[in-house]
């Protein structure tokens, strides 16, 4: 059995000016179903905590959460399995609880990435990032422009890639894995971190989200937002350079190699190479 | 396995000028395992998830609540496995996530309870409630009347009757049990809705706390107490009639039988009965 909590705070992860409630209870669940599918399990039961102000009772809000939590269970058959509700004089704050079932002995850490091994990840990077930016500028969910709206649901209705990492995991190849929640930049360290290694990746092989260019910035914004934004909710993974042949990577991207290099992340970008600061989300 | 989330909100659930760090993270836990006990249980591991302001986070808050906490999981040879760390604008919010082994099938819940079972509570009964009414006071945890800080820490260091549970489920008679955190009167009125049943219990039968006394209030505002006062987290079970003599129930005090009627939980006092309404505690 794997576990996992995600707490959302109000003003702080998320804001309702620029949210539905439904979009909220999709996302809160979509996070916990992410941290599963990095660990290459799957999703069985599920259980939410809310503190929500007496107004927020009295409103639409709960039911709708709930909506858009269910609608997202119903996909991955998680059953909610229990909770706890509370009081808050002010501001909404969201636990997320997902457990689920691994072979014993075949959950997906950070640590096991060994040099030489390659480091893949999945779909697109950035895309969360700019979705950010634009409800930050105050481009709206309901923007009628669909680059605009593809970024801004990849940071309100953030897909989990559970049918991927169980994929991933049912083959031999995978040696690390992390979810996308804090930017390649940080991930690729926590990686590094726990498995003893370093790692090296190369700009021009990472998938940028190609709505970015709805933004209208230019490559090396887009670069920064790939490395660096957070809640993409991809999957991040080192495989063993020897079972890459037979391993079934449909959908996702080399980006680089890890190395022998302790604590170093490095990037190659331009035909230089220089060290990766972790630079995705910090909540302190 | 069975599970439970408690979610503690900073001025709804507790006051940081009544408690400390230490026993707020010891009553975070000890809510959930009281819910684990409740179900006749053994705890088996624990997540916490805490949302603190950027100020708390540079305090010893986290250090010390996190002593509090493990020095009761120890007890239990409870296992943190995992949680998560948000931060807030302002004020704390704890999430405690405990998850424990039962037997198939024999998991106690609030359904089960029939006409004619008897109803039992351990331990003694409005103390936590007299707590809160003198810290409420001004009368502070480091009072130096014995029976002043029996009260309060029977409020702010709850002791959860994890082995009392686990007892109980073990014997053959318990037909349905749940913990005391909102209150007799509101939890007895959950047992008799989720069971179909009514209930009857005699005033005179209460084990009200005897620290109580230091309140210098009357025997009518102890036995609202007693029936009113949230967060004893106590065990309130019912037992098969025809089992009693068999079952070992030390250090718990019959207070009454399960009824037929239907919804109705009713208290005799001073000859006379009355429907008994749901007076404990409601988040809204």
């Amino acid at each position: 059995m794997v576990v996992t909590a995600d707490m959302l705070v109000e003003d702080i992860d998320f804001r309702l000016d620029w949210t539905t409630p439904e979009l909220l209870g999709h996302k809160a669940l979509a996070v916990s179903l992410s941290d599963i599918a990095a660990m290459g399990a799957d999703p069985k039961w599920a259980m939410i905590s809310l503190a929500v102000s007496s107004e927020i009772w009295r409103s639409d809000f709960v039911d709708e959460f709930y909506r858009g939590w269910f609608r997202l269970a119903e996909q991955f058959q998680v059953e909610l399995v229990g909770g706890d509700i509370s009081r808050t004089s002010a501001g909404i704050v969201i636990d997320s609880i997902v457990g689920g079932d691994v072979r014993k002995g075949t959950a997906k850490i950070r640590a096991g990435a060994v040099a030489g091994d390659a480091i893949f990840v999945s779909g697109c990077l950035g895309g969360a990032a700019g979705g950010l930016r634009l409800l930050e500028s105050g481009t709206g969910y309901s923007s009628d422009d669909s680059r605009n709206m593809a970024l801004i649901e990849r940071q309100l209705a953030p897909y989990p890639r559970v049918v991927l990492g169980k994929r991933l995991n049912a083959g031999s190849g995978v040696t690390a894995m992390i979810d996308l929640s804090d930017g390649i930049s940080s991930d690729l360290a926590h990686i590094c971190e726990a498995s003893g290694v370093g790692a090296m990746i190369n700009a021009s092989m990472l998938p940028a989200d190609e709505s970015l260019e709805v933004l209208g910035v230019g490559p090396d914004e887009i670069l920064q937002m790939a490395l660096n934004g957070g809640e993409d909710f991809e999957l991040l993974f080192t495989v063993d350079e020897k079972k890459l042949s037979g391993a079934d990577l449909a959908g996702c991207t080399r980006i680089g190699s890890i190395t022998a290099s302790i604590g170093r992340v490095e990037l190659i970008s331009g035909g230089e190479t220089s060290l990766l600061p972790a630079r995705g989300y910090r909540h302190f």
